[in-house]
């Protein structure tokens, strides 16, 4: 996601630390600490202006939620949303995707939602992919054994690309939709995000994938 | 698919019997015989009216195509095309595809097409679905190790279903298709099916996948 630099950005993060983590290394490990309970932990990465996380923590208070995004102003669009919603179940951490064992012990983290992600369509790009098989085998060492990650787009050539590439990881498909919101039983249990409500709108199809790591 | 009962089918069947193959069984571990040759075997489950196994046979000559249809009026139709191109690398069978392993050995066929598939949409009619579990396990049984199956459909639940099926069964997707004429370098490779170019047309999306079963 872009968006233009927000003035003022660094500023709101740093003023509530009790949403975004400011230094994710120390909780490693200790995130049930962090969070007062022992809840499961789902994280989401590449959150956006966090419309899904938000959203995803009010419907489920018994559930943890960590929003990840590397872009700054992204992020605090993200906070806006949350101190608003003023959970106890959301944190928020600027990281890159990349580095999560950094972040989380493995098993620590229960489910890994990617909605929307960056399709980064040139081949030369392609490592970039949040279903790359650098970022599954990251998000497979902080998932316990068969985690799944839920990832979600309306972008045609990265779905096509990330079912490819998560079969050929070895990760199972649970369930695959292919024109989302024509599933009236998950619309009730679909938290949309920003950019799906806008590309929905104009009538894209979205597409959606359950998939499961294989036993540890 | 479903045709008119044709008259005449059945007399048009036996008259060929150079092309309808009309003991499948005993062919068992012997199809190079019956084709002259020891080039690759691909086979159609559900042929339809063959447009496809023709224009594949007229473009591959150094693979031997068998066309299967349970249909007498489906196959018949498929028929008219086969005798009017001649090729001497099309053969036919009115059987069942769950009885597969009665007509050929293990690791015969090199690999199996499925297009345009009934897509029995009822879940009590799941099992009839040819992609199916039971009969993935008939295709493995008779391809090679590492044997894939490839497949196309303009049915949107059918295509889900498949992906997640053919996943669960230790299939691995090798490429995913989700709006086949888009792809401009598949089309100079791509045979259309009579099917194909109907709901093509009518700007329906159609679906592909190419997936390949685990070592034997």
């Amino acid at each position: 996601m872009r968006v233009r630099n927000r003035k003022g950005a660094a500023e709101l993060l740093e003023q509530n630390q009790q949403i975004v983590v400011q230094n994710p290394t120390d909780f490693k490990g200790k995130w049930a600490e962090r969070f007062g309970n022992d809840h499961p932990i789902h994280i989401e990465v590449g959150c956006g202006k966090g419309g899904f996380i938000t959203g995803m923590a009010e419907k489920h208070p018994d559930i943890n939620y960590i929003a990840i995004d590397m872009q700054l102003s992204v992020l605090s669009y993200a906070l806006d949303k949350a101190i608003e919603a003023g959970l106890p179940n959301v944190q928020m951490m600027l990281v890159d995707g990349s580095q999560l064992t950094e972040y989380f012990a493995p098993g620590e983290v229960d489910l890994v939602y990617l909605n929307f992600s960056d399709p980064w369509p040139k081949t030369r790009h392609e490592k970039r992919r949040l279903t790359h098989a650098n970022f599954l085998k990251t998000y497979q060492e902080i998932l316990p054994s068969e985690g799944q990650v839920h990832f979600k787009t309306d972008n045609r050539g990265l779905f096509e690309y990330s079912l490819a590439s998560m079969s050929q990881y070895g990760m199972t498909l649970q369930k695959v939709w292919l024109d989302l919101h024509k599933d009236e039983a998950f619309a009730e249990e679909n938290v949309m995000t920003e950019y799906e409500m806008k590309f929905s709108k104009k009538g894209q199809v979205i597409y959606r994938l359950e998939a499961q790591f294989p036993k540890k």
